[in-house]
């Protein structure tokens, strides 16, 4: 087992590489790494404090082979998007790391990873711990993360209303796929989080949450969000179209070569995690707006159904476009749920 | 291994708790657990945030038997512990747990100490996530805390000046003794943060840190942290009077039986970890509000020295009343330094 020195090397390190290449908060009374607590430069007048945080465990939510750059980039973004998801922008993280050993390399590459993401999204390392596992224990860390919202404006899971569009960000399916054949995909390994929508968002989306765990899974949520309203009908059920869902490059190449049949396909796009891309609510009237913002980003913003009054419980309709019902032994596939990490 | 099933279970469970037990925000615009992060009522104006975040780990951190009430307690208390070393008032936490099963009574007593603690403290569970870890592996959690604090008036590390008094709060020992015994102890299974106290020496203290790795080492933090502000000298020595030294009733117990000697017990009270008191410098003059804060809080605040400008980097000088220094086979065994988790 490493001794606590190296621990304290590793506080260094960190302290090194922040003080590098990290947006480090410039306000005289702000405070990064190093105090019992990290102090947070003053909010704008009206903002609120968004917070999330997130565990990865090692075999569990990455596997031990992973790229060290492309797990520190992973354990940031799987936060930054539950921060995207509120249309908040972020404001820092905290990191705590159990770890069995220092690898002074693979160190240097988790950091470099991790970093290089927190700059990117303006989202400084404020903070954290590291501590010692046992030789034969898998590896955890946990990341805790602030954004900042203006007051009433946070895209919250209980805002959709029955009409309102559904729409979803980027492509589906690559990341699942990539785990069922245990390959490599960008997607799986360099997630980004969709920060830059999710602020552009508010005042038009009335509902957003990210795609952690499987579209399908997500799209309860949102209609089962509602039901705690009390302005909101009861009950509300999605209307989706299978054919409008956007893959991903590698599912349409592998569909293209017969390697993956459509009906394949179409159940991972729907119930497959890791996505990491935002499921959005917004009325009609906001279509063009919406449009806009994807063509301002670079980025696939697709219509994928719309939500009306229900009965009997938040339900899901996948329908084609010429509004047919999807074949029966695809949607027994389907409703087993969403992507598991257990 | 637990299924999932059951971790939602936790999730609802915890849920549930928080709602019956918590004290929840009463905003309109506030958020607790369930959207893809919580939402905070907005700050006063000209606060500013502070962030903290520990990790404990089952048999690093504490020992599989310990008692799940005192262990939930005491993973929510050592974070709070660094909110009121900043003179913060508590805002919130997110747990993230790591667990080889669901044991329901187990996790009922865990969480009953843990929001007992939080009820007290006003510090709401706002978020967080439970994974499975392999059988054989050690369970983990992580929390991460949120405080408030007028914008400029945080207790820092940094702030110590040349003549300043150095204080503490409560009294020294008795979690490290504990420990050298494998005993049970209140100081080491529910450690009190001294949130209040942190609070009051806003504009009294010129510097603040919790005791968590051990007087002698935090007193060297603080010493330390002088030397990172330009205005302050580059070197500071601490003058301290082991004589002061304000004793746990279980060492000075010890003590009168003898079954601990005077070296022992000074030995334990200078390196004992785990201790989550406030040490804390402030000018001579502050010497009676000092006294009336810790008359009205019912809290020992303890004299033990001062800081004067120094050479050769930061060093402590351990004397008696009448001024004459540490016996040497004490101060041999006092250098090892702070507690060691690993």
């Amino acid at each position: 087992m490493a001794s606590l020195g190296e621990f304290e090397f590793i506080d260094q390190f960190l302290k090194a590489q922040a003080a590098r290449g990290q947006p480090f908060y410039r306000h005289p009374q702000a405070l990064g790494i190093g105090d019992d607590a990290a102090l947070l430069p003053p909010l704008a007048a009206n903002e609120q404090v968004a917070m999330a945080s997130d565990m990865l465990i090692e075999g569990r939510h990455y596997l031990s082979q992973v790229d060290p750059r492309a797990l520190g980039h992973k354990v940031l973004a799987v936060n930054l998007s539950d921060i995207a998801a509120m249309g908040a922008r972020p404001l820092g993280f905290t990191l705590s790391a159990g770890l069995r050993d220092i690898r002074p390399d693979w160190m240097e590459r988790f950091l470099d990873g991790l970093l290089s993401l927190a700059r990117d999204a303006a989202c400084p390392l404020i903070g954290g711990d590291t501590t010692a596992v046992p030789a034969d224990a898998p590896e955890v860390f946990s990341v805790a993360i602030l954004g900042a919202v203006p007051l009433g404006e946070a895209l919250r899971r209980d805002g959709l209303q029955p009409e309102d569009d559904l729409w979803i960000s980027g492509h589906l399916g690559d990341a699942a796929y990539a785990v069922s054949r245990n390959a490599e995909d960008p997607k799986l390994n360099w997630p980004q989080p969709r920060i830059e929508l999710g602020m552009r968002l508010r005042g038009i989306a009335s509902a957003a949450i990210d795609i952690s765990d499987g579209l399908q899974s997500e799209i309860m949520h949102l209609c089962q969000g509602a039901r705690n309203r009390d302005v909101a009908p009861k009950t509300l059920k999605a209307v989706l179209n299978w054919e409008s869902l956007p893959m991903g490059p590698s599912v349409t190449a592998s569909i293209a070569s017969t390697a993956l049949s459509q009906a394949d396909a179409i159940c991972i796009a729907i119930t497959g995690g890791d996505e990491y891309e935002l499921l959005f609510g917004a009325p009609q009237r906001e279509r063009a707006a919406i449009r806009s913002i994807g063509a301002a980003l670079g980025l696939a913003l697709t219509r994928i159904g719309h939500v009306e009054s229900g009965r009997d419980g938040p339900q899901i309709d996948w329908v084609n476009t010429a509004g047919q019902p999807i074949p029966a032994q695809w949607q027994q596939r389907i409703s087993g749920g969403g992507f598991r990490h257990f």
